[in-house]
């Protein structure tokens, strides 16, 4: 048998007339080599979708070639300009005007408790997507980051004679950027807006601090957002955001969220 | 105690100057009514997303009356319809110039078996999703449905001395449209574009010929989404679409997929 | 073509020597009416696990057969009876000596906020297990329920000079009892063994009243799962039970848990 | 502040006469290094369960210290023993008589294409899972690994003039052994058991070949099952064994399902 002999029925003329916005492989897993600000790299596992436009003359992509421009990278650093690489290399080997591509993986950081200052594993779920357009010559670069945070009601605490519910909130940040912002600067302007931040390991010092810092510092979902924004606004290196913060109430079986996308004016 | 005592946090005035988009509750579940073309109506089980546009000079929303606002709908059948209606409540009990809803839901329809004509129920995962702005007098609502068809691959068809791969995917398809779609309409249309529909009960008899049809019926996922595409092409009252077409594909760990959005021009 | 004709590979025999402890069907959706404390019946959506012993001899089980049983069944009320009349069916018609059977469900109640009496949805996800033996000439059955509740952390309120980290937690309860245990009473006894109940519906004198009830009421989860323990060994209907606290800790991003199965002593 | 003066709750007598049979810590993320057969170590990430038995005197135990011993192995090679050395110091630290501890991960393998021989990434879900019993000085350790396959519906080949419906399933395989057992051999041996193995990247003859290799090789889950149980039976290394195989079915909407566990007499 030899490989010529195999008809390429994805290669062949389709007479529908019908362009596809996106043709791709997802949820790939693949270990990768992330950047990371403190020991220059670190190991992790991503899960992967990466996707060309398809004209509307062709049947298929062939899906075979995005896994092997993925082997292709496999013991590179991960970064925005690797995606770009693999954007090249996706059009390339596919004819394709343009190409998607989105890494989804975990970052870990060592984060130190905040009186006893012990240190243990942190981790946030973290995510660079990107778009290259041949045509428009453009490549767009997202980076995201998800960071938990504890949140604690303002409302309870004033109307209450004792206490006030809190709770793990969600803050789902994703930004555009001019130049290199690292995930550990996304992660410090998320965790300082909210109530608290999270930690894998208090003693009970600790727990004090985090607990009284949590309550004298009180956050609805709506200021969590806000105060982010606010410090998203004023970093010149980020150009466009999307917030979202979804708090798992703890006096509800439902959650409450606020949402914010804001693309920064020249 | 009285109720007017306890301070509204909330509705006091925030000096941040950050408008949010959307605040709101998510996740919650809800009993429902839902629209049935053979039945009048289903009952079925919601999750219910609910939130507003916030003006940048309040604090926060009042979580508590977008539940009472889906609290007084509980007993009216959902559609399109409920769904600005309760918009325009949120609307009005929030002081709020923008609403947006979604309600996802199983629907159930009985299937006939192809051959023996035998019926069992099968389930799909459905949505609507409604917003409202009333700056702009406009409503917008979107349909959606996603359906589980089978997918032959014709390129493992073609080259191979026997058999072809197969196995399940999902078609997720959103509408807009002019006047009702009903649901039992998107899956007709979602299951006749893969190589086969899926039956929750088959008997020898129909089991052959699922096998053969969507062994003569071969499609990728690109065909897939553009044979679905020709179908909402041609039905007036689909006015805009989104298809994203996922194959669990038999031989690989990972799957592929398709995508296509469009709007129609008038 | 007639169904004689096709080949019943299925119930052929089989030379390998192994009998299977399950073979049968899972993630079966299916509408389902289940008995209802204050109204009698509620509808709700189930998915449905079925499944037989296969002893050595056979090939395969029909799988269609469970689909069919399950349709036979499709307008009684759900229960545990109704529960060992599908496993009688499964048995006779599959030739099989045990059968396994799940339903896992959403159940509503309407709830009343705790000052206001405000009421609102909300529900739990509940199930039925159960299996029959013919040869022990035995059926067991095991009701759960999964209750979400308020955790606050005793050693965070004792060590702190305001507040209290809490956070949501869920109980997993199974349980195996003499004669009707309704699930209103199995969540009655889960939620008066956090810090508080969860609502769907507060308003402010509500939520001040879950605040304040939670911090005079601080409990680990050890102190749920043995508080639950305490009034399920006082009730004699009970007759054996497993409970699984697992609270979402708002000051970390993992969770802590506790679990206690035990048989009672005639 | 000093951490003497903080009170020791969990640390105080229980008066409920309760003892928990376990109390802990779950979906802990950390990084780790796990044995590997071909490059003696890969870099992962794992998801952790660690807990301990908690005699009825003691009202809780002490969270962070789990924390603290995982720490303390963050540079260890992940394998059985030394879940071994974390229970033994969960014992020791947290003056229990038994500990229980999981730690599930993504494991990766090179896989050559079965034609091309080109070689890929594919990833599996595996899992160590142990409990120390100091009293009975016992220690057991169970080895898990989830693997896809294909399996192809020998009914569905028979019943057919052409084709047959295959899919995706997963065996869920754990195992107790004497001595080391590489996941390398349980994927090997789990592989061979369904229709075909799966992989990441296949050119056309190698989906020429996985095509007819499968439909040549039909299999149930049943059978699939009973082939894996006939491998783990004859290998003396194997003392008990789970096998649970579940089929995405590619012509339903649900699964299909085999299950089978085995101790072996000596």
């Amino acid at each position: 048998m030899q490989l010529k002999e195999l008809r390429d029925i994805q290669g062949e003329q389709d007479a529908r007339n019908i362009a596809l916005d996106k043709v791709g492989v997802k949820n790939v897993s693949f270990p990768v080599l992330v950047m990371d600000k403190e020991n220059g790299t670190q190991s992790t596992i991503a899960s992967v979708t990466m996707s060309v436009y398809l004209p509307h003359e062709f049947r298929g992509t062939h899906m075979s070639r995005f896994i092997e421009i993925l082997e292709s990278k496999a013991h590179e650093r991960l970064s925005p300009m690797m995606l770009k690489d693999i954007a090249k290399s996706l059009c390339e080997k596919l004819n394709a005007s343009r190409a998607f591509i989105s890494f989804k993986f975990k970052y870990f950081i060592r984060k130190a408790a905040p009186v006893t200052g012990i240190e243990s594993y942190i981790s946030y779920d973290a995510c660079y997507e990107a778009s290259l357009d041949l045509n428009l010559n453009k490549f767009d670069a997202v980076t995201g980051i998800i960071v938990p945070v504890q949140t604690l009601c303002p409302c309870s605490k004033e109307i209450s004679d004792c206490g006030a519910h809190n709770q793990r909130a969600l803050i789902d940040l994703k930004v555009r950027t001019k130049g290199l912002v690292w995930f550990e600067e996304l992660i410090e302007m998320a965790e300082s807006s909210g109530s608290s931040p999270l930690y894998t390991l208090l003693k009970r010092p600790d727990e004090k601090f985090v607990t009284e810092h949590a309550y004298n510092n009180p956050r609805f979902v709506e200021d969590t957002a806000r105060e982010l924004a606010l410090k998203l606004d004023e970093d010149a290196r980020i150009i466009w955001y999307k917030i979202e913060v979804t708090s798992c109430e703890s006096i509800h079986n439902h959650d409450a969220f606020a949402e914010i996308t804001r693309e920064k004016l020249n």
